[in-house]
């Protein structure tokens, strides 16, 4: 087939039309947003060709991945958090913003509202017995090597199912989720379970997209972290547990060298009893460095439909460092 | 902001690693659409500096469109329809296939396995006594102007209130929803009632999206076709009643001026009793040319995901027009 019709002033004037170009309301740069998304789309199918077959199977799965709620799932998958971060990451460095703790992408299981304690608190709600006990500590600085005292910590992480509370209901509301803030050494610590890698659900929109680029939906095990305190700009990062076999093969292009960490096993009477746990365990040490940033929009996390955030959560959060 | 990425290899290679060019399974095209397009993407993020905010209130309104099976509903909104159908157009006038009553866009909202009746059929149940008598009817000719007998027509419509049986379930079985095959002399003819034209949901997300461009999500009353003969290209239409205010200001872009037609209203007794009827109705005379193919292919509805077709009855509709 040798049909191509986008340069033509027909699809060119529709174009305008479609993107509401002739309209007085609407939102401007939605608008110009819009037309170009439509043109690439356009150009698109023109340039392959697609066929009407393949057009509606592809409108179809995009029905079949909403309502499953994964276009969040899949947007990882596709790179686009990655790519978020690649961007940020070159703004930062623009701004002269260096330093600190590398950042890497949220994922979309994150679950405002969970419990919060002062120095130390214990994640997990020991029904998971198939978990190794996991302590989790590491101390938040600053760029020039200072501890910052009172620095929000953030933690979540799967079961060793590779499920998380508030998406996985067979869990207790908010285990393995919670909210440390650092003692005056600037150190948080955690007693949890290590969690276990996991896949996207077989045979689900998301895996069926993969599955066509010859990619598999696995992710190493890891960590979730918001880091934030006054004065420092606001961290989204996670660690990966050295050693999984995704490790460096993340499906959600999340791992970065320097967030690598590894899980330092004990049998260790000693070792054991100054942490007042009744046996082996996995130490996990990550220490957090925060950039410096008098500008408040830096210090608060960006705005992202989360569960149990609502834009009210949002704007006081705002206006809370705001007042700092 | 000035920080621009895409081009930058880092940016490149991982384009080609998330598009799955260094996998061997996988489907080669997909792979070589799906880059195409993360690429056309990846670009407009960095030409228009796309906050976090803004990717992640589209991912959630592409979670909204699909949780509630609207991206088919949105897609002619966007133009998508009309432009396979210009495209259509465009491959058939290259083909040299002219002639014939101009296609249209299908919409989302055929269901498969209508009832099928020879000659005429009356559509509605009679339940709606807001919608006006419609008397329907048409003759199916070939390009040279010959009767085409056993022509299937497929006709489809909204009620009074501009809802779809099936999909407004307050509706009976089959509701408006005919397969009629025309009689010796091509002719097909259908007592309905006339169809009101109707907007997207308020407040539902293909709304959002068209309020964001300034733009109205309104339909004129229309009727669907599918018409269908051996030895004749399948087609896909819809006619516009004329008068109404969107007749040609369709949201859908699915207005032809050939498929304009007018409702004839009537309240001659004489015609009244002729027809059967018990009083005054609005008649309608649509009347439909077909052209000539012998590729089976080209005498079948397209493949797509349709309410109460599954790909059996695809295969089978295949097979059947093969063996003519």
């Amino acid at each position: 087939m040798t049909v191509k019709i986008f340069d033509t002033p027909e699809v060119q004037d529709f174009l305008t039309t479609v993107a509401g170009f002739d309209q007085d309301g609407g939102n401007e740069r939605t608008k110009q947003i819009m037309h170009r998304l439509l043109s690439d789309l356009y150009r698109l199918i023109d340039d392959f060709d697609v066929s009407e077959e393949e057009y509606w199977s592809a409108v179809n799965l995009l029905n079949a991945l909403g309502s499953q709620t994964q276009f969040g799932l899949l947007s990882p998958g596709l790179g686009f958090d990655h790519y978020l971060d690649m961007r940020q990451d070159a703004i930062d460095a623009e701004a002269k913003r260096s330093g600190g703790t590398p950042r890497t992408i949220e994922g979309p299981l994150y679950v405002a509202g969970a419990p919060q304690a002062e120095g130390f608190a214990r994640m997990d709600d020991g029904q998971d017995t198939d978990g190794e006990t996991m302590w989790l500590t590491g101390q938040v600085r600053d760029v020039e090597g200072n501890p910052v005292a009172g620095a929000k910590v953030e933690i979540w992480h799967a079961n060793s199912k590779g499920g998380y509370s508030f998406f996985d209901q067979t869990q207790s509301e908010y285990n393995l989720r919670r909210t440390i803030l650092t003692d005056s050494e600037g150190r948080y610590t955690a007693r949890s379970i290590i969690p276990s890698g996991y896949g996207v659900p077989v045979g689900a929109p998301t895996d069926v997209v993969l599955k066509a680029l010859g990619r598999h939906g696995e992710r190493p095990a890891h960590i979730h972290y918001f880091v934030s305190a006054p004065g420092h700009q606001h961290l989204t990062t996670q660690i990966n547990l050295a050693g999984d076999p995704y490790t460096f093969d993340d499906f959600a292009f999340a791992t970065r060298e320097e967030l690598v960490v590894p899980a330092r096993r004990s049998e260790d009477a000693a070792e054991i009893a100054s942490r007042q746990l009744d046996g082996p365990f996995a130490e996990v040490v990550f220490d957090v460095e925060l950039a410096k940033t008098d500008a408040p929009e830096l210090q608060v996390r960006h705005k992202r439909p989360r569960a149990m955030e609502d834009e009210q959560d949002q704007a006081s959060q705002l206006a809370g460092t705001a007042r700092v």
